[in-house]
């Protein structure tokens, strides 16, 4: 079932490391069939070379398996409290890429210093608390979920306009429309997440973008009056 | 028409990639016939593995689309706006390179700390200012040439010894009598960007390079005395 | 003698270069067979692109050569001692990565600020003394293997879970159960040190991630209750 | 004539990009025949990708072009200045790789952090001084040179155990017992420069080694009480 699906999230999991975004097993792309009921990801900690796209692993949207010889990835509980709350994207991704880590391990949120990041997220990349102990023992994976879906929602972020959040001493998670949109976010959030690291190097005052040209750049790219790109038919 | 601008325009922007100086479709070359009086230009968000030399688009220098089955670049009325103020210049190129976004990002020009800067630029690269609102809203990349130009025409900073600018917030942009050598000199910038980022991470206090250094280089390999390099016959 | 292990750590070995962990010869991997009392170990100052399998040295656990055509890595003495008093543990590596190396040269403990470092070190990665002048005319190599249990043991480390170590104005070991193991371990060691630079480029005064972190993503993976991975059946 | 030497320059020219130390033609080696009194070196601004052995030009010690379709490189005159100061060298390398330039735009000694410097360098990396305007307007290539045997005169250093050098705000030369030797020294400066910057980074305030480090680790490896390595035959 859903074999289409399984390639487009093995062929997602695979640009992972030709990105440059993983060092060995440290990531995982999902993808959902929201008639289906059910979310295609990669198996856990099963090396990259050896994946076949019948090695992704089905799972229904209550986390029960529905298909695959593997295990399916251990962040699956997040992934699945992630669709369950957002209705409108089709693909997730979690990395261990490093300058996204690095603003995760920081706590701090990505503030919005050009329009490379304007051009993706309309705002910074917000930074979510830590998990408590209690729910760390409880569902550490789901509560994760929780956690994100908490600051967007505490902070009036709209988790469609800014497709990507850190986690708290852990790393990024970023989504989409489908897997490959989800990657190719991971993939500018993690070169945003450099920008800013160097910037703050040059200028350790610097402040953000003004909204001007923050919304010149996202309503460029996005929405009924975006003009950048070509048409498609 | 214009195939062999189109070759030249083409390898140009697939320099782009090879030198590591952008993700995704980020980046974008021009280049001029002034006797013809058009630009060619990349298509606007294609792929750089699809694209083919027939893909660049013409337009007149009044920004009308000549040819091509695809958009110009969204920053098509950028460059036409230098090749209108710049006569002799040839080849424009616009990236979002991570050095050189840091600086323009930091809002700072690049000082002229050594020898490598010098043997390009005779000064340091310009950050230019901000748009307004209002010239956001009229005309952005229109406005983005003009601030560009009015930089360079305040500051009394020569284009054709200086070929490359920061946009605030946003990137470099490089020129040449060419688009090659418009690559050529976006490489470098972005060579000089890191340079001095990391010569301040290491001296935080350092000054610019003596001018007697400074002039020696630029000398040694541009202008009438130049002995850089074998004789052009 | 040992052919199946000669191949094993010449694999390890080999695996160096690809991983950007070593420049020129700085490396070395080691493994034992210690129903043998034998340790096979890459032979010193050879190039990477030279070497074989049959290459390797074997020396048993006094240090006396027992086969092969060249001498064994100068660092042998230290993979001994660790050998001696560890007594689990099957392969170890020697590099002189450089962000590892930074951290050793500033003579740093490495802190665990995120769940990419908890997923394999369980605290943070110790640095251990300079050896005093004596120590290093007596016996530099084999000093240098007693001054890192020195430091585990006074710390009261478990070097089972902190499968690695920075020799201060060095560089790092790592170890783990076999070869394959210990430069997995030092390729971690290598990210998890850069990520930790990065951190604090852009958080000067962060603070390690919380101890509840810290435990729940290392027995995740490691222990009886891990549930990280495919089961080895 | 000097066929053999010309192969061993052009090799070595061409170790340049591969090791990542130069873009475009941004660097040069030579070597010398100290029987013939001639040295070989690259042309000047020739592209590498362009380059064959027998592209490489002959001159005598006395800089008077003796061989070679193409001019010599434009550092011709600091070659040369250091071959006839210093008799036991037979090779020298002159980059722009960013991260010695970036100490000698910073005008500072690279300090000897640890043992991957103490390995090659009996000591820090010395920063020479700039040329005066007069010394530029004289003879810029050869009082290069000059500044350079300045340096290590007036300071102590003796060139065969530090063999190497930043020129200030221009980048470093490296020399050796032959073109090999010179461009392996270049690399090695590379990632000395890079480790004291993240050494620095991590720790403001850092010292450099002790002494007894310092020498334990240049003296394993070089002199007659050397035993890094296979010996000689």
């Amino acid at each position: 079932m859903l074999e289409e699906l399984k390639q487009q999230v093995y062929e997602a999991n695979m640009e992972l490391p030709r990105r440059g975004l993983i060092t060995y097993t440290w990531g995982n792309v999902s993808a959902v069939d929201r008639a289906a009921g059910c979310m295609v990801i990669k198996p856990s900690g099963v090396d990259y070379e050896e994946l076949s796209p019948e090695d992704m692993v089905v799972v229904n949207l209550d986390g029960e398996q529905v298909e695959g010889r593997y295990r399916p990835s251990s962040d699956t509980a997040t992934h699945l409290e992630l669709y369950r709350a957002y209705d409108k994207i089709g693909g997730i991704v979690h990395t261990h890429s490093p300058e996204a880590v690095a603003w995760a391990q920081a706590g701090r949120d990505i503030p919005l210093y050009g329009t490379t990041h304007a051009d993706y997220f309309l705002g910074e990349i917000p930074c979510a608390r830590n998990l408590t102990p209690q729910e760390i023992q409880d569902a550490y994976e789901k509560n994760t979920g929780a956690v994100i879906i908490e600051t967007f929602r505490t902070r009036g972020i709209n988790p469609m306009y800014t497709p990507a959040v850190l986690c708290k001493n852990h790393g990024p998670f970023a989504w989409g429309k489908d897997a490959a949109e989800a990657v190719h976010n991971a993939v500018v959030l993690e070169e945003v997440a450099k920008m800013a690291r160097l910037t703050e190097a040059i200028a350790p005052n610097v402040k953000p973008a003004p909204d001007s040209i923050k919304e010149k750049h996202f309503y460029r790219k996005h929405g009924e009056n975006a003009y950048y790109g070509q048409e498609v038919k």
